[in-house]
């Protein structure tokens, strides 16, 4: 992944924001599991967005097998795309405001996990790595459950990272101008859980529900 | 808009979840700046983060006028996603998480805005919408920055929005399964802008910075 960027993934500009190593790769898809799926239908593009997880070299995304995004994913060309946003990039010149952000593109040929054992085991580990041990606590998937869900597999060997972080970069003669320039960061927030109002009496969010946290 | 989704913006399934109303599409666009735009490169997708603000009836986007995504969108069938996360559906069973959302997809060809007046216009109405009045006190834009930038709109014509809202729909049968489910709520939160640097002395954040929101 690191060694040669492809026509997809070579920055076309800004080579100082391009980052081809497994860690900032892996780091942004680890932070955030919303993400949009990319594929052709008809000719034209079509972007979905979705919630991906990764198991070593590999992303995953699933859904309903009656989903059209799924459906045509499978075997297809896609582009799997992951974004950050961290800040605001206030400048003191409309050009040069811009955004901080952490992102990362993965092209290729999404495949479908078909055996059901391992089909299992790509959700369990989904669950269990947004919330650590939930699989366990919940009520068996059942083989029609299983049947009715489709999990497409992406390898990351065609991937590349983007990231802009620090403040605005001004024209040097824009300094004196009396604007205010700056950062207005921005993130994910987690809110306190609120309880199905058919929850059993008693029942308090566990440890992976209260723990949780984004980006 | 409202009147017949395409053969792209009809939901294939949870119809349920579908609304073409030109309402609910756009107050997901004005509630949320950042947004995916999908198109073909080569016969494969490319999926791009940017962001988006809306005039009326067509959404715009801008950048580099180098940029491979402005270049090849111009003329050609877009995708635009724009999604907002509200929050995690934990219910009793794998099978039935899910999640809250709002989101958009609008599809069509893309334009340039190919007058250097609109254009400026178009970029001022961009910086305006999200920090009202901030524009007249930039620095002005010259002609080779205007030059340098490729704003691109869309028609919403066809388009359609997406909600999910509510508890967790489990199984009427698993709803004595002990276990904890409701939501995990999320939202993009702005944090206190912070100071470039380089500012000059004395500069405070104007209210247009103070009081910016998302979501």
């Amino acid at each position: 992944m690191s060694e040669a960027p492809s026509e997809l993934t070579r920055l076309k500009r800004r080579h100082d924001r391009g980052k081809y190593d497994e860690e900032s790769v892996h780091g942004i898809l680890d932070a955030m599991p919303i993400c949009n799926v990319g594929y052709v239908f008809n000719g034209k593009p079509v972007v979905t967005p979705t919630l991906q997880w990764r198991e070593g070299r590999h992303i995953y995304w699933h859904g309903s097998s009656a989903s059209r995004m799924l459906e045509n994913c499978d075997g297809a060309d896609v582009c799997v795309s992951v974004s950050i946003i961290d800040s605001f990039v206030m400048a003191r010149s409309a050009f040069n405001h811009s955004c901080n952000y952490r992102s990362v593109m993965a092209f290729g040929r999404a495949f479908k996990v078909t055996d059901p054992a391992e089909k299992e085991m790509r959700l369990k580990a989904f669950t269990n790595t947004l919330w650590p041990g939930r699989w366990e606590t919940l009520r068996a998937a059942t083989p029609k459950e299983l049947k009715a869900t489709t999990v497409l597999g992406l390898s990351l060997e065609e991937c590349s990272a983007k990231v802009r972080s620090g403040p605005p970069g001004d024209d040097e003669e824009d300094y004196g101008h009396p604007i205010w320039a700056g950062l207005i960061p921005i993130r994910m927030e987690v809110l306190p859980p609120t309880d199905d109002p058919r929850l059993l009496p008693g029942m308090t969010p566990p440890a992976h529900i209260r723990n949780f946290r984004l980006g």
